[in-house]
């Protein structure tokens, strides 16, 4: 018997392996199940990769949005890639707020990272952490962390040639007492379903006999320290968890209740549109959802969460389980790597737009482990002269600016940025506009006049936000520069360099925003699109729904994650305390 | 806005609360998910049950088959109902098995019990473990399970009038040292997600680099210890998850995985027909899972299985995970409440006919925390010879056994299984075979002969099975006996008293044998249904399909199970270390 056994084989063991049977089965399950089935069947066999010489050895950390989505766009046939990873699944953490209420189960949201890869064949898989980073004898030190029982110690290390960084971050705690110890986090599966347990166990223990009305509403009082999108989603799907399914089994809780959400800037979702914070705090307010800026959390015991504010001063109040989720942290393994690397005065990693690590020979990373640090114009800004400068004139003229706009708006997209937030359409603007910051009446720039037109461009520098859509455009970019590699090198693609002659290899990262959602409860998300488009309600949730479905990494997922939608439309969630 | 929502509210809601297109909705699920969703809208509200003085009070322990079969059936609107249970959730265990691999998600298989009760009203459920039973003052006392920081240390005590014990079984180590350390038990939902976790772990763990062949087969060495229906299905679950599934993402794993059964009788299945278990070992030896008959496990350590048989001695084998499924021992909470009820030197607390625990006023129990013991014919043969011998003269006549021989039968069924053995029909051939037995000419019997006679039948007297079906059944029959607990009292439908006068009131219980699967991997099962029909191949797996799906406790568990199920056949199970 094969132990290859596909979608066919399945079909027609069932049925006494009559090919017409099985016919007639995979009909049924494209009608039912659609391309969804094809696609499985033709998966195929997978073929073990041996190390053939010439091959460079690439190494990837991670299996994260950005190690995800860097491995499914690699032409993994190129080199000997190797991937380490503590988790062998992908997971959809947008849908983590999900999660932790029932709404979507965590096996919907995970896919195995052997089967994103395994068309691919070449790739292997190491189930372990990384504890040590070697840039000098471009070494990982690996540690498996499923028992010991191995022999060894379970340690182990693997050479690269290329190293792609792609591990992630751990909850800021911003080393508050007792936030480790009581709080809950909402950065991995685990989390999601140890709060899930956790809202579950608080209102077992509001149900129990012989509790003053004060004990039961402190075990039913759930606080979210943190007003970002992930709080936020949380407190909503918690309100709607209660509301709608948790009211009718627990009816003597329901009206103990309480959701807290503690924030300490002035809003909350202030890295959205103030429509969309306006429309979120009153509907929090009106469903009851508590929420409490401007207060900063300063201790949490296993009894009482304590926070100041400069009106009330310093209050404890008690809770049932509280949620940090309050931003990102380095990793120590990033941390110890940053010292090595002359970066340890920095707080994250950072690299250059081509997601390359500064002095660091053949090591990338990308997603939430490192920042893009985009160099300043002013930096180059001398440089930059003597290049618009052709003729070597000591003057600018509005042609010699055009001849070299593009190259300079790619490597310093700050100038772009600039440009269309002063309605500039071309380099005859743009000279205008220099010359008038110069304050001079002459028509021609020198360096002194460049420069100080130049002052304020690299205040339109972004930092880009620790999203999963930016880490999956990186993994996407990064893949496509590993894949043309070779071919670049004689082609060059990027812009002109400015110290130093040619062009650049590839063209630098550039992030693409395409909206950001808040799911505010019952059924009314807000999705801040881009142009500025704000929609607020059922409709934003309805786009919410097909955004989500269709960024699934697998079609399996995707028919499970609409399976669960569907399943706690009919059935509402589940409230088991597993 | 109300909190109590229901399938129609959530319809509605998402529809701008149009009753129209509710309608429509409600139209499109029936369609899709049938009577589901209507039955769900159905449900209504829940009303909180008052303290009603003159309820008798009912305490319910425990919340598997046998207390949720009795729940369910219950009239809960007659007795003042309180449940308590560690787990709050009813789990249809005879899936676990296919829990283990991923076949069917845990979540699928649980029902939270407010679930299952909420209909009826009035019933209390507290989630905490019952650590001591007090008879004499009839209180039992339960800690809470989920933390202690309530004040108190989580203990309260629970009056009852009516207390049914239905707290079932822990595994049975037979005090082997090492089991509960090292060995995977399968009794609960957690067991079954634990021993997933471990089968991915042992794949990554032999995926390593660095390993020798000898450690990849040790990590890839599953023992199963027992060979009894649970064994036997992991067994063919875990080939057929290693064979269809993970050869395909394991390439260089699959020919090291081995799966050995240890038995220590002489054969596999032994509970089911010859035909079966003979079909079981052969099929498992074309399948390449090792069966090790006469095989006695005497040591467990983290490295290896020593495991004695006649023909080789003791023997070590190192294995990369355990799972033990030897059968079930008494909780300790039982030991201690056999002790206080005179029945400490038993090794299963003893329950009569109508499942009431001896000499222990208002106690019942049922499951497989109990054993019903029938009454011996032998004990009672004066009486019963008394009471047949209706004319006082000494000697029975077919006549007179005629008379009594339904409420005999009824009292003692070990009689009806004596005379079915037999051939037997009526009165007159017992009679015939009374007096055949006493090894007399004479056509009439007087005492002696009647005890030769009868010296015979109670061996025929069976232990029930420790299964879900007897669970069940004994819920149910419990359950009538409470709902018409008053109406019986003034019409007794049991037969008649032997040591007493006038009837009992109720009919003993009765287990009806409805037939067991073994499920054996690939699509094949075996059957044994009752009147001894055999079934074994593709056709029993379908059965088995139906049956569970039918059986399954709400319309949601059985939607998701058939939903897993599809799934499996369509993407294959999910092999993440979750």
């Amino acid at each position: 018997m094969s132990l290859s056994v596909s979608f066919f084989d399945r079909a027609s063991q069932a049925f006494h392996r009559s090919p017409k049977f099985s016919k007639l089965l995979v009909i049924f399950a494209v009608g039912a199940g659609g391309i969804v089935a094809y696609a499985d069947a033709k998966s195929g066999h997978v073929v073990e990769s041996s190390e053939v010489s010439g091959k460079k050895k690439l190494v990837v950390l991670g299996t994260g949005w950005a190690g995800m989505s860097f491995l499914k766009n690699l032409d993994t046939s190129l080199y000997d890639v190797q991937v380490v990873s503590p988790r062998n699944y992908f997971a959809f953490t947008p849908l983590l707020p999900s999660v932790t209420c029932g709404t979507v189960e965590s096996r919907s949201i995970i896919e195995p990272i052997r089967n994103i890869v395994k068309k691919k064949g070449g790739v292997k898989f190491w189930e372990a952490e990384c504890f040590n980073i070697d840039p000098v004898n471009k070494k990982v030190h690996c540690r498996s962390n499923s028992g010991m029982n191995m022999g060894g110690n379970g340690e182990f290390a693997v050479d690269y040639d290329y190293l792609v960084l792609a591990i992630g971050a751990r909850p800021n705690t911003f080393n508050t007492p007792g936030v480790v110890e009581h709080c809950h986090f909402l950065k991995e599966v685990e989390d999601a379903e140890k709060i899930r347990r956790s809202v579950m166990n608080c209102f077992e223990k509001a149900s129990l006999p012989n509790l003053s009305e004060e004990e039961k509403r402190k075990n039913l009082h759930f606080i979210i320290v943190g007003g970002g999108p992930t709080g936020v989603e949380f407190a909503a799907a918690l309100h709607d968890f209660v509301s709608e399914d948790l009211s009718k089994l627990y009816p003597t809780c329901k009206d103990l209740v309480k959701i807290s959400v503690i924030e300490a800037g002035e809003h909350i979702l202030s890295m959205f549109d103030k429509r969309i914070t306006k429309f979120a705090e009153e509907k929090f307010q009106r469903d009851g959802i508590e929420v409490k800026t401007n207060f900063k959390v300063v201790k949490v015991s296993d009894e009482a969460i304590t926070m100041t504010n400069a009106a009330t001063g310093e209050i404890n109040v008690p809770y049932g389980m509280a949620v940090w989720s309050t931003g990102i942290g380095t990793r120590p393994l990033m941390m110890d790597f940053m010292k090595q690397v002359g970066q340890g005065n920095r707080r994250v990693l950072a690299t250059d737009e081509w997601l390359r690590v500064h002095n660091c020979d053949g090591v990338y990373a990308l997603g939430d482990c490192a920042t893009v640090s985009q160099r300043k114009v002013m930096e180059d800004v001398s440089e930059i002269f003597r290049i618009v400068d052709k003729d070597h004139s000591g003057k600018l003229t509005s042609k010699e600016i055009k001849d070299v706009l593009d190259d300079i708006c790619e490597r310093y997209p700050q100038v772009e940025l600039y440009m269309k937030s002063k309605q500039m359409k071309n380099s005859v603007d743009l000279l205008r506009d220099l010359e008038s910051n110069s304050l001079k009446e002459s028509k021609e720039l020198d360096l002194e006049d460049f420069k100080k037109a130049l002052a304020y461009v690299d205040s339109q520098v972004k930092m880009l936000p620790a999203t999963a859509q930016v880490a999956a455009q990186q993994g996407y970019y990064l893949a496509q520069c590993f894949n043309k590699m070779n071919i670049s090198e004689e082609h060059p693609e990027g812009p002109l360099r400015i110290r130093g002659t040619g062009r650049h290899r590839f063209q630098p990262f550039r992030y693409k925003h395409l909206g950001q959602f808040a799911p505010l409860g019952g059924g009314q998300t807000a999705a801040q699109l881009p142009g500025d488009w704000i929609s607020i309600g059922h409709g934003a949730q309805g786009l919410w729904y097909s955004v989500y479905a269709s960024k699934q990494v697998s079609w399996r997922t995707r028919v499970m994650v609409i399976g669960d939608w569907t399943r706690r439309f009919i059935f509402g969630r589940d409230s088991s305390c597993l």
